[in-house]
């Protein structure tokens, strides 16, 4: 009997994650990556740390090798272009890096395609060599190119997003004059109005020309931008850096008959199958069931992308395992400061219909007394109805961020104020308060309710 | 109708909270506080960093002054020692500073008298003026004053828990040449062995000779200690730290007809209730309730002596606040390494009678090409019959630590491995690896539970 073959299309996080997860499910399972792109296994949210000088050798954000795959029998295809899926025939058809076409069967696939930035467009009217997305590691190199011959004084960073933010770190690193523009009237979509101020007076004070509310219209230069032209300003650009959002690359998919679900994303089950016979798919071109929402929502992410990756590639070895689900928990850092959110902000709440309480308090990081204690501002939302918690968001100083977590599986397994408040958590100088910032919100919130109930 | 009186003995940590919170309770209530110190709401946590000199101001570990409080109608009465209790007559007696006796009545009482170091025998046959316990901030201030003067090149520091870790970062600032020696054969009891060697690897490599099972025998010198003799060595010592645990001050209580509990703690039901009418504990000198014991352990720790005292505030002021109990979390600072542990060790399950299945795997703090990547290390320990997450001790670089309290908060809410891996966790570069230490070593746990059940 020949071997089952798994078929990956895709060398990233959710792909290589799949492929790894089969093959020490499975030893026998013949397993083969196609990716369209040069680097396999790369670590996507490491570019900006590239970017910065952070990271000195390329290489280094590379997870693990073509050769290291290989040696477990994951033979990966680079430059391989996937071109179509035929699921009755169980084949895919790809193109090789000398656009020779080639048909590959399959008895498991997993489509594992990613997303791609999204082109508004005022982008798509020319070709300019000094506007970049931050993508992939050749565009990253470029752009670190740019700012190391320091022709680049005058940044203009269009999105106000987590690789917005992430890149007006990295190109200050440069002594870049940066203006960072987006139709938005806040940065950090995903955070109350009131948290992403705090982020946007922390740009400010770095710098950073914060425009928001302002509408990008044109890119005016030839060859190079040399300004971007919105409905209220013009702004002298050396580089432009495009972070409007990702879209997922689904076509190639949809073209076959999977089905997409939201954002045009691939509708998976929790099992990250498709409507389609052995057709799985998992990472930043699929849905990602949201707790909360209890529907599927399109959040890309790598940790999502690895999750559902290794499940994608569990299943499609014979195996059942279940996404657990997303709640939206995510962190970024942005010059000194550090930022967290996990479950619902305010207007997801209000778009599902939950009345919220929110309870902000302004603590620090450490114990006073303790050298590099810094503010840190904690907002918890509790659900009126339930009295539990569904969101909460922080701003702060080092060692502020990873808080967020403890805050992750309260909203995760459905904790009321009262019962946060409860916690054993630790506290020693160089660390908290003695009531830490996540007990002192809770408290705070227990408060409420109680005068509630008076 | 007179006021009402609270009277507090203690005014550090539980007791200055009872008097705030009981004041926040009633505006009427007369609150009178009695310590023998003549500091209070001091940080008894901060005093390893206020000799190491990262504190400058030695009025910056004081929480708040006594005419702060004075202000709120708390009114303080300083170096007064509580000499005895009549809990029929509801009265003190209490001797000011020029010893004058004075006896003052009492609607409902606090006992918040803390706890003292405990001074082993051969530390009691003389009095040497170089023997220091780091309990209050004269004696800490002694000891900066003697590690300035520079006079003490030698250091030993006896015993190897939380305080003596962090006295020996405090000495290692001045370059001092320090011993630590005990009995026990590891540092840090209430972590597993194999943990706790990692803690001794890193105190070995900042050159802290660490001397496990060893037992101090006597302490040579006249006026000034100039060598401590163990079983085993001797070493020549210009200071010497006794850190070899601490007693709760229950004497006053215990004479009084209070029941003591555990360690001659005082005993307490969860409202902080002793067993005489209108008398209250909390703090160092008190029990608390162990959940996974489920009895009362004594674990002094700032944390519950806060969270205990305001508990006692609220129901002396005629509330019925419950103390949520403790399952033993703490985090501790030790040069560039961070140490947290949370619910049972190994020991404690084994004198529980819990079987636990121990898992540990070694990660990194950050995203390993993330700049300031260090290692860490992630011991978990799961009960076999309930599969819940009994135990969890963490040991790593910058920004390891905190990551306890997510760990605490599955251990205190019951969870399993498989829930565990389900939480949805931050990830960014600057903060975790793709899959967060915590969710590596949950997977890695249900790995081994699933291998079980085939």
């Amino acid at each position: 009997m020949p071997k089952k073959r798994l078929v990956v299309i895709g060398g990233v996080a959710a792909g290589m994650s799949a492929a790894s997860k089969a093959r020490r499910m499975d030893k026998e399972l013949q397993i083969e990556v196609y990716t369209d792109e040069n680097y396999i296994s790369y670590a996507g949210c490491g570019l900006p740390y590239y970017i910065q000088g952070l990271i000195e050798e390329e290489q280094s954000l590379v997870a693990r090798t073509k050769e290291q795959f290989n040696k477990q029998g994951i033979q990966v295809y680079m430059g391989h272009r996937a071109l179509s899926i035929d699921s009755s025939d169980k084949t895919i058809v790809v193109s090789d890096p000398q656009d020779n076409k080639r048909v590959v069967s399959y008895d498991k696939l997993v489509i594992a395609t990613g997303a791609r930035a999204v082109i508004p467009g005022f982008a798509r009217e020319k070709q300019w060599n000094n506007l970049f997305t931050v993508t992939t590691i050749p565009s990253s190199r470029q752009i670190k190119e740019l700012m190391e011959t320091k022709n680049a004084k005058n940044a203009v960073i269009i999105g106000g997003g987590y690789i917005g933010l992430e890149m007006a770190e990295a190109l200050a690193a440069y002594q870049a004059d940066i203006t960072l523009v987006q139709r938005p009237q806040q940065v950090l979509r995903s955070m109350d109005e009131d948290m992403a101020k705090l982020v946007e007076e922390h740009l400010l004070s770095h710098k950073v020309k914060v425009k928001t509310g302002e509408d990008v219209k044109a890119l005016a230069g030839e060859g190079s931008i040399t300004k971007v032209i919105t409905d209220k300003n013009e702004y002298p650009a050396d580089l432009v850096i495009l972070a409007v959002g990702v879209q997922p690359n689904s076509e190639i998919a949809r073209d076959a008959g999977v089905e997409l679900g939201v954002k045009n994303a691939i509708k998976v089950n929790r099992y990250m199958e498709t409507n389609l016979p052995d057709i799985y798919a998992a990472g930043d071109c699929a849905v990602g069931y949201h707790l909360l929402y209890e529907k599927d929502a399109y959040v890309p992410l790598g940790t999502t992308a690895n999750k559902q990756g290794k499940i994608a590639g569990e299943n499609a070895a014979g195996g059942r395992a279940k996404f657990a689900g997303i709640i939206g928990t995510t962190i970024i850092k942005v010059m000194n400061i550090e930022i967290g959110r996990t479950g619902l902000s305010t207007r997801e709440a209000e778009m599902l219909g939950k009345q919220v309480m929110p309870i902000k308090v302004d603590t620090r990081t450490k114990a006073d007394y303790y050298p590099g204690a810094e503010p840190m501002t904690v907002k918890l939302l509790v659900e009126q109805d339930t009295q539990k918690l569904v969101g909460a968001q922080l701003v702060g100083g080092t060692g502020a961020g990873k808080r967020i977590d403890v805050l992750a599986a309260a909203v995760q397994l459905g904790l009321t104020p009262y019962e946060l408040a409860e916690l054993d958590l630790s506290y020693a100088p160089p660390f908290s308060p003695v009531w830490d910032p996540v007990l002192v919100a809770a408290n705070v919130a227990v408060g409420k309710l109680d005068k509630k109930k008076d």
